[in-house]
């Protein structure tokens, strides 16, 4: 996180340089004092005096005094902080049955949102490209500032270069250049990122949340499907196009149910909410939402087939985090979704479960909830839209 | 791999980077021109000619007229090699009936090599620890220049902050600071990295065989044992403390075969050598290099029972497979040792199995045997040898 030149550079791209390094770290770090930031960029103090009045006229930072009483001895420091009400993001989670929506300012601050039930046709994306269409709209007028960047989050695999969604298996899409139709339709030049919901809420914990101070994590959130994000060395695995991480086809039980990612014995066949239901003696629940509601409640309320149902589930899961922990030796295990709850009601369980199963004792791992919750995404996608606007500030 | 300076540090320090980042590059790429050095660093015309003339003192490169023809116009480009004759490093691989030992030349050429058979105790490292030292003291003696560093590649699991062997379950050993007890004994000042076998492989393969040119991939070999090296965005993944990759402790088969790791069903229980024997009708043989030696043979000269074997182990290896490619999205595959031979005997029905398998069609992958071959391992540990000498180069 050093401000950097390369000799024999061009200063306009030095500068650029520079300008990034000190907005990034403002919106990681949050209000920070001019001599901290030349501390951690290595810059003079002369040059971060001009940086920070660069991005105060762009309306991005704000500057003020840190509110100490002035002293016989100077001035009291100057605090430079991310501007986020007119500096944010729209950060959108496109799921199955909704689509939720927010802005969040620089700094990560979440400054408003909203959920709206999710009009989709599975196999046609258009009607929900056009209620999506509508809400960006909607929200871009009803403030007087522009968003910097839109960052989106879906429930499929999504082409890192171009935010092509190559699959979203529960929506029924193939090849959808959302971010391009959301441009084409809006009219928009701002940038406007997707990407994977579970990588994104991966990036979200390692950024601010269960997963800050890690450097090698792993992110698994189950629902309906399970979608897992891993952080290795402080970055987020991506594979080579951008269609790694789907943990959830790992194959867990050979020869067992079909999933429909067209193989059989995927985790999520083992360990998703119908494994679950499963195990609770629901099988093909008329409505899956108000059965695992039931559930949930019941577990709750300590009783006996609920808690079964979810001790049932241990030995399945353990079984895939035993992989990811022989593949990744992470320092953290970050659970998410329903297996947030399974830490809850068969936490010990699944302790114990994962103990009987991993071979090298010497890959100790720490299990925790996830601490964002339902925000994971939201805050994720802001993160990459974020990522992105930072990679194109001039 | 430009070279870059920070505003406002000091001077030597920039140097000393400058200086780095123009030897791993004659390392990594061989002979280059000073015109070329300029572009890739980005340094001007002087300071190459400065840092290269540093370079040369040292001993560490050399420069000549490129044997062009002098025109009418100008001097003959001067080219820049790594002078590996007198820059080498000390390359070591423990195995367990084997040690493998050579010197290799800045630029990763092998420029003499030797095995000898390891003298091992189960459990016991010291006579393992005499010999070792006997054998670098006596490399050390037979030639005039010293290595630069020494990289010792072990079939264990090692952490990357001070390579103590954690555990080396084929040699009995286990929480052993090889590299300590190597320059205790022999007074050497250098530095002595240690690194797992297969992950050095995958170094090697990435950076001089099969993996050239690709940023993500996946290696795999199988022996005895079944190690593997993840190469993520040019990076080689280690987990958190060194520990990660260990791809040959997946569960691929839930309560099957005990492992000697203690776990169940190890993906190494699934297709190491004694799971090909198996297959072949060998159980428990006396001899068990005779016996694998005599179904190579067998299917060299296609053989049925011997060419069964092989097609038996399509499957098992194609599900670790199919795990590795949901998580990690690679573009390459390479596979090594008796998966070598599983590509030329049953590559077919190891590319169906695998498409069998794979529910996600996006992430297609290229299986490629391993460029390297027994020279990987020896390969990897001079990379690690040369990254060391590098990060230390004042």
């Amino acid at each position: 996180m050093t401000a950097s030149t390369t000799q024999g550079r061009d200063p306009a791209s030095l500068r650029r340089h520079n300008l990034r390094t000190l907005l990034r770290h403002l919106h990681l770090q949050g209000p920070t004092s001019r001599a901290e930031l030349g501390e951690v960029t290595g810059l003079t103090r002369s040059a971060i005096a001009d940086l920070v009045g660069e991005l105060t006229t762009r309306g991005l930072v704000l500057e003020e005094g840190a509110g100490q009483p002035h002293t016989q001895r100077g001035r009291p420091p100057l605090i430079v902080s991310p501007r986020d009400e007119s500096a944010y993001v729209l950060a959108v989670v496109v799921d199955v049955d909704t689509i939720g929506i927010g802005r969040v300012g620089l700094g990560g601050t979440i400054l408003e949102e909203a959920e709206t039930q999710h009009e989709h046709v599975s196999g046609d994306p258009t009607r929900s490209l056009d209620q999506l269409t509508g809400l960006v709209q909607e929200w871009l007028e009803s403030t007087e500032t522009s968003p910097v960047a839109i960052g989106v989050a879906v429930p499929g695999i999504v082409r890192a270069r171009d935010g092509l969604i190559a699959r979203a298996p529960n929506l029924g899409w193939r090849n959808l250049s959302l971010g391009d139709e959301l441009r084409h339709r809006t009219g928009l030049s701002l940038p406007i990122v997707i990407g994977n919901e579970a990588g994104l809420a991966a990036l979200a914990e390692h950024r601010r949340g269960a997963g800050r101070e890690y450097s090698d994590l792993v992110y698994v959130s189950a629902g309906v499907g399970l979608g897992g994000g891993i952080i290795t060395g402080d970055r987020l695995l991506t594979g080579h196009t951008g269609y790694g991480g789907e943990v959830g086809h790992m194959i867990t039980h050979p020869g067992g149910r079909y999933c429909h990612c067209g193989g059989r014995g995927c985790w999520e066949t083992e360990v998703g909410a119908d494994a679950l239901l499963r195990h609770a003696g629901v099988h093909d629940p008329a409505d899956r939402h108000a059965a695992l509601d039931a559930l949930f409640v019941g577990a709750d309320q300590a009783e006996t087939p609920a808690l079964e149902a979810f001790r049932a589930l241990c030995t399945p899961v353990a079984t895939g985090l035993a992989n990811l922990i022989n593949i990744f030796e992470p320092e953290r295990i970050i659970l998410g979704g329903l297996l947030r709850s399974l830490i809850r009601h068969a936490g010990d369980e699944l302790r114990t479960a994962l103990d009987d199963l991993r071979g090298l004792p010497e890959l100790d791992v720490d299990l925790q909830p996830a601490q964002l919750g339902e925000h994971g995404r939201l805050l994720g996608a802001a993160e990459a839209a974020v990522n992105s606007f930072l990679a194109r500030l001039d």
